[in-house]
């Protein structure tokens, strides 16, 4: 099954000509959920490309009107568009207060949109998978987002099975689901006999704005990817503590406590290059990227490499 | 005096990859204005470096959110810009009402934000010129925009001042401004002894959604440009009654009985390709153009020609 991110808005809270404001899509199979909404995400869906109408999730990472701002035009485009289909827009606390605001200017829709408050820890179930809550450290109650899929079952062992005496077919697919199976001959054979231990599926984290905080640490231990906060470089390590965002060199810390496979830096403010903020991680945590507008990122499973931008040269795995 | 318009959006009630949401910024000399302000147009404005901090007046045709859903970002950029000179903003009935809800959206600016409801008729003074308030046809109270320039000194014949007696000098500027002089033999000279009539000063009139109408007829009547409402070809004639837009064979019907000099459509719906829109409008009005986003339109005073999209082959005046 497909992972992939589309970065749709890497701004931080000001547009510039090449990034627009907050709003990152995830895919996983059917499953498209947005992460955050800024002014313009609607126009960036369309220039993505990337089926405007079968967001089922939006998660928000915290109320500034840089991350939600986009929300109304969306749904109001949707309506005019005749979607149908239902749409949860998860934020944290204050997002029902905000909604009543919304509303008003969203005007009736078509289609139901159900709204849910969430705190830290809270889980959202996926097939498969789950997206969960994740405190972070902003001025306003903030969250980010983790998706973790479940174990997937052990590689199953062909040679094993046969000279156990399991017949190709039914029996095989029973085994991989967990059941014994009575071979010809009588003799019972267990799941763990032919399976090996279960692999680990994939875990993405995603930050709003937020200062390096532990639990984001905690969350993305040994995660996949990291999409972080990094709004400043260290230049302005001063202004980034009063605001509440991170420098890169702090979003690249986090990397490297988490022992993340990569981080993907995002949120950047105009006010620095870009090739700063990336150079400034990279002394840190060398296997960052940082992601331009509407650029693809693919998080295979992890035997299978690292998450990579569809534009950067495919790294075969050894 | 230069007088430019930049077309920031577009695009109808949806954006496109190529159209941004309603948006059009009136240049002349210092003033800056900004018709409709739909999502997206702060980063509109900085894709098209035109002085996003210069804007001193914002007026709104309508208060559909595809016309106004970009204030809430623009002037909270403003704002985090460092911005401390106040913004007016003009619409018609109902803006009073939206202001409280956009209040809690935008917050405390440190720059103060007048909000004015106007009505058909009224009048904001610019120097030397005004912005009138046009009635429109849409489903919601909506307003068009004439910016009408005061009628120019006439031309100063230069040699019948010097046959007078005029010295070169102050004296010419005083007749000029329609004082009288003596010459130094006593003699008493008008300025209609030696300036042509007024010349008229350019009018230009923008609508926002709305069915073609006999007040825009008549602000347009004569008028250097109107940019006018064109969501769909008239196959859709009988959707654009209904909804209250207007087809391009209407938009360039009005223009032609307005005798206006110069047609730009715009809010073209992605239903209709815009060469479409456009060659339907040209058999009613040939001198109609369809302007792309961030196009610049020059409207240079009417003897030096008429209106011209920058990127067009400038036309020499005869």
């Amino acid at each position: 099954m497909d992972i992939a991110l589309t970065f749709l808005g890497t701004a931080g809270s000001v547009p510039t000509p090449q990034r627009n404001l907050s709003a990152t899509l995830l895919q996983r199979g059917s499953d498209r959920i947005l992460v955050d909404c800024g002014e313009g995400t609607q126009r960036q869906l369309i220039r993505a490309a990337v089926g405007l109408t079968q967001i089922q999730t939006i998660l928000l990472t915290h109320l500034h009107a840089d991350h939600y701002l986009g929300l109304p035009g969306l749904l109001k485009t949707w309506d005019l568009w005749g979607r149908t289909d239902p749409v949860d827009i998860h934020g944290p606390r204050g997002l029902l207060d905000l909604v009543e605001l919304l509303r008003r200017i969203i005007g009736r829709t078509d289609f139901p949109v159900h709204w849910h408050e969430q705190r830290a820890g809270d889980v959202l179930p996926l097939s498969g998978a789950r997206l969960v809550a994740v405190a972070t450290d902003h001025r306003i109650p903030s969250l980010g987002w983790m998706l973790a899929e479940d174990d997937r079952p052990g590689r199953f062992d062909v040679a094993a099975a046969r000279r156990l005496g399991v017949t190709d077919g039914p029996d095989c697919g029973r085994l991989q689901r967990g059941e014994a199976v009575t071979t010809t001959d009588g003799q019972t054979v267990r799941p763990t006999d032919v399976l090996g231990s279960p692999r680990p599926g994939r875990r993405i984290v995603l930050t709003g704005d937020t200062r390096p905080c532990a639990s984001v640490i905690a969350a993305a231990s040994g995660a996949d990817l990291l999409v972080h906060d990094s709004t400043f470089t260290s230049a302005e390590q001063q202004r980034a503590e009063e605001t509440y965002h991170s420098t890169s060199r702090e979003a690249a810390t986090v990397a490297k406590e988490a022992g993340v496979r990569r981080l993907a830096l995002t949120h950047l403010s105009y006010r620095h290059h870009p090739r700063d903020i990336h150079a400034e991680a990279r002394e840190v945590f060398p296997d960052c990227v940082l992601p331009a507008d509407l650029d693809r990122m693919i998080v295979p499973f992890p035997e299978k490499g690292a998450a990579y931008l569809e534009k950067e040269p495919v790294a075969v795995p050894s």
